[in-house]
């Protein structure tokens, strides 16, 4: 991230988890690219984060040294296993960062429980690829919010089951205001 | 890679060069993990690659180290800006070794230029993203073999326009004779 001419550039952030799924994720990132957003990948730490098919990436920040005013909106893609994100203290504690803050999120697939573990969900309407099972079991989703769509929605808000992950990132992008193509996701 | 009680494991090779595309790329990623096949990310050197996104990966070998023994399958994913590619000595050896080799080679948008300038289009049917003109300009595609199709399989070689990325990894899968679910990447 750079400071140009004394003006505060603002970012996208992307959360780079371990196991992160890297197809939910990346028809969102060439949205932000056509639509030159400037981005920043985020870290639970300054480790290499390997994603759910293994590919090795390198965080350019983590959640504990970010300022978070440089962000203007948030992604979180989906993880298939997220045992090991369930109360991670650096985790929760970075996204209860913007309970107040109003910025664009999106989270897609299982990540909706990591805003529902820090609060953001609350009072949200909100769809994810958690079963109606795994979602009583983890006790942090307000049932009666939920709604049976592959993207949802609510203000600042926008969730999507893994499968709507071109919708996903095409929302994301029209909530931005972004200007792109989406001729370059969908075969003629 | 690994060597696991005097077994040598067999890979899909992955190669990373600069400014690969992320999303073309991940959902046949995606496909792979589904199917349990072993991966290597190859990249032209060892530093870290940033995709067309500015997703920041690490190769865990090199086309110039990797024993190509080691691989049944390579996939070569698009590049907005291929110019520092263009005859690129090392990328250009390493493919060239796979031109009297059977294995599963699959490239989308672009990339079939890489194939092409190797040898390893020769009397093959592709496709490609890009134009007549591009394809005149660069000089190394055989415009008889052209099919103006959203996905071409000739034999082991399966090329594919950008768009149709999902298919592309599908049809990377099934050569392949993996055991996947298609419908994480179709929404209802």
């Amino acid at each position: 991230m750079n400071h140009s001419m004394g003006v505060l550039i603002i970012y996208t952030g992307i959360l780079l988890y371990p196991r992160f799924s890297e197809y939910e994720l990346s028809v969102l990132l060439s949205v932000l690219k056509q639509g030159q957003k400037p981005t920043v990948y985020i870290g639970l730490n300054d480790q290499v984060v390997k994603g759910e098919s293994g590919l090795p990436c390198v965080p350019e920040a983590t959640v504990n040294e970010l300022d978070i005013r440089q962000l203007d909106s948030l992604v979180l893609p989906g993880v298939d296993d997220f045992a090991h994100l369930v109360d991670h203290p650096d985790l929760t504690g970075f996204l209860r960062k913007f309970r107040k803050k109003d910025i664009v999120i999106g989270a897609i697939s299982s990540a909706p429980y990591l805003l529902s573990m820090s609060g953001l969900l609350d009072g949200r309407k909100y769809t994810t690829g958690l079963t109606a099972d795994q979602r009583k079991f983890l006790g942090t989703f307000n049932g009666a919010h939920y709604l049976d769509l592959p993207v949802v929605i609510d203000g600042n808000l926008v969730t999507a089951k893994g499968p709507a992950f071109i919708d996903f990132a095409i929302k994301f992008g029209e909530m931005l205001n972004l200007n792109f193509d989406k001729r370059w996701y969908i075969k003629e």
